[in-house]
């Protein structure tokens, strides 16, 4: 199954949702770097996608050997300067809108998921260093980052510190020549070893001696796998090995390491920002990454509907093709509503993501306010498209050898990780809601009723959420009702914000195209169909947590 | 991770959603039936749980060959006698009710869904026999069918006929001796080969010389792997081979085989029933495979519900264990809901087919009725609440040591076989609400709203069935507008009847020990949360085909 990208929809997205005109003056550039970045991923990423999850990423002896080609395949990233979109020109960057990357990213992960996390890591560690990095860390490690001749890794958690990283145990001991001795395990690190760099750049999250418990006593240190040469080349090996990789039920071609770091004592690292700024840091450093994550669920979502689209015009059962069939067309549109509403949301955020950049601030509160629902939904989309998928291929897609089962698999790594959707959902209630006293959430449900307000359904499902945003801001709800509403308004709200982007979109796809006229298609099935469902969670979301806790949880598991 | 069975919860069921009083006699009986399937799966058919995922059953040279334990495993479960529970007495049966042996199935697939299905496909031989077979064919093979010393198969599928089933080609000669030659491939057949009995019965779909095209020319025709010889036991090889098996999501012990039949022009069969009266038969051999399907749904629902509890309550993050946070109380509780939701249904339609094998019209209408229910919400209940379970587990979930993964490969299938869950639907607006013109819908409802109409929520949902159904059994509506409908009216329908099942179970659970309350507890959180989102479907119900069509298929791919 090849991968065709969906330049005539990014663009068109990034027209009409991002508005990239006013972000970028160059129309072709943009045209450009789509059909670059599709030309490349279809052309060097997807043909790895099978190999990667049926050989994967393999642990010998220490080393972590990918499968034939990727090594090739990567080199033609980093030669194409595919990873430097975004990045400071300063460092070698193009200085580009991050909704450019955004484009890219996509592509990356539609044509081979598991591979392209090696893409999405190194942004964070790129940006931890922008912002906290001293000059001359920046200058040593930020070029080779930039164009991904290394790569990044981020190293928060251990066994007993998932979700709660504050429980962490890794230590850094001040050393006498200014870097710091770490030492410890971390788990679950993705290409925290490899075969396709000369170099890793670890970022890990480590406690000083006498730092306070809790969160408030991390730090975050860079490791590099080979400590730099006075020439800045990669030198003698820094301690740091991968004693283990994990069998996984999907991204086989992304190793998921455990690594020890400093064995033998002579782990060297060099702090990042002050000490105790570590949690700051690792905020900086996932800043982005939580958009991208919730992109996998676009990139799996595009590619099972691809998939499952050719499939249903070729098989043929009770004498038609199956996408002649009602429900198996209802299948197919709810794929492609969902996946488009999804990109629609990631896109807009990104979109923000860039205006916040150059200091807007009612940007920055709304990027802050998407970010959680951009994550958890973006995600939750992936898997349900990618089911779909499977089911549209009836059989076949129980069988691995039709590659449906595959994106199944991969795509369910996303709601967990980059913080549990539960936890997006968390920051949702507990964080972002209470932005400037709750103006912000209003603000854009303002903007969806300007623009929308001619949606019945649509109206209807806002009008639900105000009345739950404004029951969790008041005084009489318990942090727990807010928390046991928090993920059916998340839903709701994201359903919400896409729906109301789809519904731009139709708009302005006004012509006789078929590309436009599906965009009115996909729209209305997304309005009249997925909105109505959205509705249904208000009393999931109002219901508050007693009922949660009327057993303990012994008489739960009774 | 150990499976639990839960013996509280199914007498609690058995007494008060199927009154099995009424269907025996014996109360004793009942809770050792109980007591010792859910030891015998415990103690037999969990072990082997993970090993039959990791291993899984092999094909070698021809052979199929089971993991290490298997074949103990299923002596011991003829020995035991439990695939003989509700098989007619005079084969040896116990001539007990059907619900009765649904809780077997339920243990023996929730200790080992993939082993399990050689248990769930031989009934379907020996119904076939039963009612359409020969009193030799009955003499010679249901004996051994009853106590599982041979396995049943069904052979329906070829590559080009999956849900259409009657594009298939394998070719019946009839031969001088009586019996005929049989021709063909067939593709999916559960068990199809293995080592665990002497013998094999596969129950084949074919065509006769000039039978006419489609579902309306099939035979069908008994097939065993050996012939028998005169004094019954199996004899000279009948030409069958499993030329390969599957490389499968999941279910990885049990065997997918492709079936070769009479390479070698000597396959003898012998035709069951009337020529040409395959399909009937076959709806027969279907007659509660489509429950036991449900039946999966509840059994992985169950199995991943107690790992997730168990996990939840050790799992410490933020100072204390999992169970304790709000989203992780809303996802474990939403599991125990959904479960005990479709147990409810399930065992429900179970009671409804032993009153109907008993000759009660009404009941053998609503067991129609709610039979593509029971499959359909059953088996999408099993994915959702194996997906909770993964997430619950956090990025352990995701490492395949874990188990929760399994679970959710496993189930995945489900929704698939047997009928898809578009078929289910289609069966349900196209066949089952006409019944008695309505008159079968009509007095489920009837029945809801008398039991439960102190339940605001669900009354709101039936109403809102109601509409839909009178819309879709009216004149206006179009075939395509009903199927287009189809897939949400079947949630909404059996959510109504889960949350009916539910309200009554809650209302007899008045006590103060730690399973009633428990029992009030569940029920709660279905009728309060997962009803009102049923509501949510009804405007995809009724929104019709036209959108769906609006765009042709290549628009739709564009």
């Amino acid at each position: 199954m090849t991968y065709t990208p969906p330049a005539a929809e990014q663009r068109f997205v990034l027209d009409h949702v991002v508005r990239i005109g006013e972000l970028v003056d160059d129309s072709e550039l943009v045209d450009a770097i789509i059909e670059g970045a599709g030309a490349f991923a279809a052309g060097e990423y997807a043909p790895l996608n099978r190999l990667g999850d049926q050989v994967g990423a393999r642990w010998v002896d220490g080393q972590v050997v990918m499968p034939e080609g990727f090594r090739a395949a990567y080199q033609a990233f980093v030669g194409g300067g595919w990873g430097s979109i975004n990045a400071p020109e300063a460092f070698g960057g193009q200085g580009l809108p991050y909704a450019l990357a955004t484009v890219v990213m996509e592509d990356l992960g539609t044509a081979n998921m598991g591979f392209s996390l090696i893409n999405m890591l190194t942004p964070g560690a790129i940006e931890a260093l922008v912002h906290h990095g001293s000059p001359d860390q920046q200058a040593a490690y930020l070029p080779k980052l930039v164009t991904g001749e290394w790569n990044g890794t981020m190293n928060l958690t251990e066994p007993q510190a998932g979700s709660d990283v504050g429980a962490l145990r890794t230590t850094a001991t001040p050393a006498a020549d200014g870097s710091w001795r770490i030492k410890g395990t971390k788990i679950f690190i993705t290409f925290g070893e490899h075969d396709l760099t000369d170099n890793i750049v670890h970022l890990v999250l480590a406690r000083t001696p006498d730092a306070p418990a809790g969160t408030k006593g991390i730090s975050l240190f860079l490791v590099p796998k080979y400590r730099l040469n006075p020439d800045g080349t990669p030198g003698e090996f820094n301690d740091v090995r991968c004693v283990s990789i994990e069998h996984k039920l999907g991204i086989n071609a992304s190793p998921t390491c455990t690594l020890s770091f400093g064995d033998h004592d002579d782990c060297r690292g060099w702090l990042i920002g002050g000490e105790m700024g570590g949690m700051r840091a690792m905020f900086t450093m996932m800043n982005n990454a939580r958009l991208n994550v919730g992109l996998q669920g676009v990139q799996i979502a595009e590619r099972a509907t691809q998939q499952a689209l050719a499939f249903a015009q070729e098989r043929v059962q009770l004498g038609k093709p199956i996408v002649e069939h009602p429900d198996v067309r209802r299948m197919l549109l709810r794929m492609r509503a969902l996946t488009q509403g999804a990109r629609a949301l990631i896109y807009y955020a990104a979109g923000q993501a860039d205006r916040a950049h150059g200091g807007d601030d009612a940007a920055r509160a709304r990027l802050d306010l998407l970010t959680p629902l951009a994550k958890a939904w973006g995600t939750d989309v992936g898997c349900e498209v990618a089911s779909l998928g499977v089911q549209v291929h009836g059989g076949m897609g129980f069988v691995e050898e039709t590659g449906a089962a595959q994106h199944y698999r991969d795509i369910r790594i996303a709601p967990i990780y980059e913080g549990t959707n539960g936890i997006q959902a968390a920051d949702l209630v507990n964080r972002k809601l209470p932005i400037q006293g709750g103006e912000t959430v209003a603000a854009l449900i303002a903007d969806i009723r300007t623009e929308a307000g001619d949606e019945p359904a649509l109206m209807d499902l806002v009008g639900r959420i105000e009345g739950v945003v404004r029951w969790m801001l008041g005084n009489e709800v318990s942090p727990e009702d807010r928390l046991a509403g928090s993920y059916p308004l998340t839903t709701m709200l994201s359903v919400a914000v896409a729906g109301w982007l789809l519904a731009r979109q139709a708009k302005a796809a006004s012509g006789g195209t078929p590309f436009e006229q599906m965009k009115r298609t996909v729209a209305r099935f997304f309005l009249d169909r997925i909105v109505p469902e959205a509705a249904g969670l208000e009393a999931s979301a109002k219901a508050g947590a007693e009922a949660l806790y009327a057993l303990n949880a012994e008489t739960l598991a009774a």
